[in-house]
């Protein structure tokens, strides 16, 4: 062995979400070689610096980049997040013709120099992207998937652990369909500890809920709304998203370069999932190093159903305005 | 601040159980500081010299310890490993006797020295000891518990992890009742990430389980089977289990000195819990700073609830046996 | 125990820098709980909101904040980033005066609702302001220190490591002085593994080097050069600095809340330490519960005894018209 | 990418060591996945159970392993430590004849079927085994090593931390020569944090020391008595030394894995290193994918060069009784 060898993160794009992806993977040491690309050339080199500056206190992880794309040679995971943020008030949908357009260029040179990488879409609308970078790499459809709900399940967990006051890790529940409007909880499967979430508190005086009842009808459509929300007003506050999708960014990366087989809720091409097919979305997905080892048929409620084809819909009527068939 | 407060864990009895916790809670720095406590003094000073010389590579974390109580004083957590090991063929309940008179004498000497600490017993028959130890100790019945069916737990998703082929994270599985022969799953809340497990691979052929079919009632008949005898067979191998046992151990002092609310299936003296009152036995509870934060009241199936209340008659039994009223 | 003690680190400016320092310690868990504080109310919630929607991949360590000073009642850290920050061009020493008006304003608000932190000082000048902080604290010295010239010297070891092909945690380098243009490695201090830097290559040829000499006086006075430029060409490309000082901060902390003991050139009010005193700056200094345990009396080479007497001079002088005798 | 190539460790020898060593890496993660093999069947199966019970607790890292030696097969490091463990009283020398026996025959198979692998031997006498295990392999020197000094370095940088007060990671000092009664620290290369060992408390006094003066000469004596002899007492008081051993192991292990270049005192063959050749013993080494990739040329001092020379020569003399030339 004369180097090692799942040892290499590639990320395009050092903007907001690329540097703070590739800081919170190097704190967490999701890998052990971080490379930033960027096509404005000061801006990536002051950033790895920025980055490299840091690096007494992320062990054996390392950092480099610049404007020189040979630098992301034999990657073994490209995260893309190059493009155009989402500005306030704009859609995600909405910013989706420049960045097919950039895939278009970027997809094939990337392929080129990592041929055998896992490829991760970031930038938005992450899941029309994730099509078009499918479909311009001609890689099999499992080495390419999109970021997804990870980050909005996230955002999920945070608020029913805060609600139910339990840890945020004991709090199983996820949202699934686009990463955007249409996205939805899946309530149906939403567990705190071992019990369905809208069993808790039923039978039990907590301290913690103060003889509050049973989740009500009124709460999962406000705690649902919260959600889809969160990043508009994140955007309306600070400008961007970044924290909180540079570590959903990290965690998956970590699925992938260690091999963990992991189950989280990324967004990849489906083929007749729940009747869905020929758009890319997510659903809870078997993650390990070959990319997406397996999606997973979750039992749908009627009004669940509903709303995955709903968000489908959406999704190839976005994909076929833009001419991706 | 002139010093940290959440700092101390002891942990008594330096044999094989208490030092592989105690080596485990240093590597994972579950605590800043541990202090190892054993009636047999030249084992107990070397164990710590063993552990403390590997301190160079355990962050902060730092051990010290001997023969001498007064070392544990101000302990913020208090583990009991202290006792007689199970020998192979012997039943968990037939320890009982010895190592109840040893907490009768024990219980008092500690508190004197760690009025504040949350206490957890290790030592088996744990249950049975748990309720022993709350007794001798006067102690509001949240700051007292056994360490449960964690361990068992633990075995159970490792088992199905390897079955399904997925994160050993994303197998959600517990066994309660006795941590001995008459513990059991429970199935009706176990859960492969998303979905239940009795559903998995249902409508989906995968890779890893080669289009076998759902769990069988035999499969989960002989994984129950095997979980229950787990322990056995690593006796007859081995003489002792420890490592398993360690790292559940510190897992369980990280969520009451991190004060995380986590869920974890720890054995505390019930009230009501279905029924049940006066033993103590595990079930989902959720763990924090002051140990027992609340037991969660899990839906059982009519089995479930058949077998559990078996479990906490035969518990009951030994503790009448016992004169433990 | 009711609550865990050494819990809480308080934020107080939600900028690059302040933001940056929240996400490094939650990722790395150097804090429970991480409290922002910002002025700007509509910018702190976005900031608390992004943080805390990663924050199930942080552990049990979580985040709030607000416009709201007393929710950072009974911190046990602070860590104050409020302020100007640095512009292109703008050397260091420039922004003194409305910082430090800024401090004289705060600092009795934090001391009132958190009497019994440890104050660390990141806002620039950082040498003048912890200085400034400790007039207006009314505190022990130990108790408020700046983060001084631990970010520098992580600086120099990432490019020594590099030069010399080691991994950066065997590379031992620390710039003292004024966090600035005064500042200097202290290179007759400055090892790689077991032997001191200038005799690096002396007697052996290794591959990494191909054949290079020891270091010469070039090289050591071009990677100092390099060092104390870096913030600079950093701001150029990106506007600010926020990665490095964010990790750079959060290692104190650690050391701080986990009474750690550890070695950091931190800055502190020194009296009599090689003759300097009544100034703030940076010299090795053992770190833990308490703050500054004690600065660490390094020899000096004439010269490194001359360049630290006009680093005091420099910072003085600014002192001086500033009015902060 | 369908699989991560720098994730496998084998262990040979599941005794007090190679089980500690396995759990170490398996809670820090060192390692993917690790190996565990034995010729004792029902021992190293149960082993193996209690370890992977755990792997709940232990992120991706897993276990698995038996009395067949094909389960080793490609991995990327092989640690060995099967063998006659040392008895009290009884010297490591007098442990070789078996050892290197053992060895003769397992090296060639080991080889078979794990060819790329870096070697590790941690049997004693380790330098002897290591200099026998390179010549019975035929691989070059850099891919077999041994752990050498870099346990009786933690074990000396435990002692002096605590006598100087300061955090472990800041006490620089290194334990060279054989792993056995001839090894000696290299004192003139000692340091507290920025300063020499024998500078410390030159012009200050603290309140750690209160107020005591230089280290002594007859301070340095009794630190090395003490260090040479940590292993005799720990083996007295439990019959063998593992968690300090498991733990070093296990940071070696990560240094090659994550290919680090960290300065470790590992054991190799020297040529003309000092004036000594063609015998294994510990100096302070670069260890990184390839092994050894740099021994460094450590200044002695005249008694220092002379401790080294009786080192080498006493193993050189064991190594001809051996008849390993
Ligand atoms: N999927 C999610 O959950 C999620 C969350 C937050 C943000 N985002 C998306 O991530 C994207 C990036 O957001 P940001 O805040 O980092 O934006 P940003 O504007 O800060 O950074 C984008 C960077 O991409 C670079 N870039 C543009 N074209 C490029 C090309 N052809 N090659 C290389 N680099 C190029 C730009 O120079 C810029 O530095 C946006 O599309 C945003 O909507 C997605
Ligand atoms: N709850 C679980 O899941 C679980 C798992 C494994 C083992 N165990 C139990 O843990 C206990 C310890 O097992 P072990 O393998 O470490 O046994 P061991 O024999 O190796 O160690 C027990 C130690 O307790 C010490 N001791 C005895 N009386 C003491 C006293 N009064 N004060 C202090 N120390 C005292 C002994 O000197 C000995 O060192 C056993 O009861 C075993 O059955 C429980
Ligand atoms: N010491 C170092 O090594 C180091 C490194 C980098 C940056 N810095 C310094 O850190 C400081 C912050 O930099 P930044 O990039 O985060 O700047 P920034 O402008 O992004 O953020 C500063 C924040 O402070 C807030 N603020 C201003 N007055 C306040 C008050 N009275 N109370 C609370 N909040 C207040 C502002 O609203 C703003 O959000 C600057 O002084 C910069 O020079 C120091
Ligand atoms: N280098 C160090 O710093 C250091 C420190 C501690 C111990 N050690 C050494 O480590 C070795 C192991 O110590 P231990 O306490 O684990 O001993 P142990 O007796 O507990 O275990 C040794 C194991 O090796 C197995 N074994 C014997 N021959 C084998 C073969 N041919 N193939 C596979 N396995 C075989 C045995 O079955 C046994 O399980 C001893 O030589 C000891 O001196 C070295």
């Amino acid at each position: 062995m004369s180097a090692i060898e799942n040892s290499k993160l590639a990320i395009i794009g050092a903007g907001a979400v690329g540097t703070s992806l590739a800081y919170a993977s190097l704190i967490r040491q999701s890998a052990r070689e971080v490379v930033l690309y960027d096509i404005n050339e000061p801006k990536v080199e002051a950033e790895v610096l920025d980055l490299a500056h840091g690096t007494q206190f992320t062990g054996a992880s390392c950092v480099s980049g610049g404007a020189d794309l040979d630098m992301i040679s034999d990657a073994n995971m490209v995260v893309i997040t190059a493009g155009a943020r989402q500005h306030p008030g704009q859609s995600r949908l909405e910013m989706s013709g420049v960045n097919v357009g950039i895939l278009r260029e970027l997809m094939p040179k990337l392929i080129k120099r990592a041929p055998d990488a896992v490829y991760m879409i970031v930038t938005n609308p992450c899941d029309i992207l994730t099509y078009a970078a499918l479909h311009f790499s001609g890689l099999p459809s499992s080495r390419v998937f999109g970021s997804g709900t990870v980050l909005d399940s996230s955002r999920l967990r945070w608020l029913l652990a805060h609600r139910v006051g339990v840890a945020i890790a004991n709090v199983h529940a996820t949202i699934v369909g686009e990463h955007g409007d249409s996205e939805f909880p899946l309530w149906s499967q939403a567990r705190v500890g071992p019990i369905s979430l809208d069993q808790w508190v039923a039978d039990d005086i907590s301290p913690v809920t103060n003889g509050r009842e049973k989740f009500s009808e009124a709460e999962f459509a406000a705690i649902t709304e919260d959600v889809k929300t969160a990043a508009y007003r994140v955007i309306a506050g600070k400008g961007a998203t970044n924290y909180a999708i540079g570590l959903s960014g990290a965690r998956i990366v970590e699925a992938v370069l260690r091999d963990e087989g992991a189950v989280l809720p990324i967004s990849s091409v489906l083929t007749d999932y729940r009747g869905v097919s020929n758009v890319a979305l997510s659903v809870p997905t078997v993650v390990n190093a070959e990319g997406v080892s397996r999606v997973i048929e979750v039992p749908f409620s009627e009004s669940e159903q509903a709303l995955f084809q709903h968000s489908a819909d959406t999704l190839r009527a976005t994909l076929d305005t833009l001419g991706l068939k």
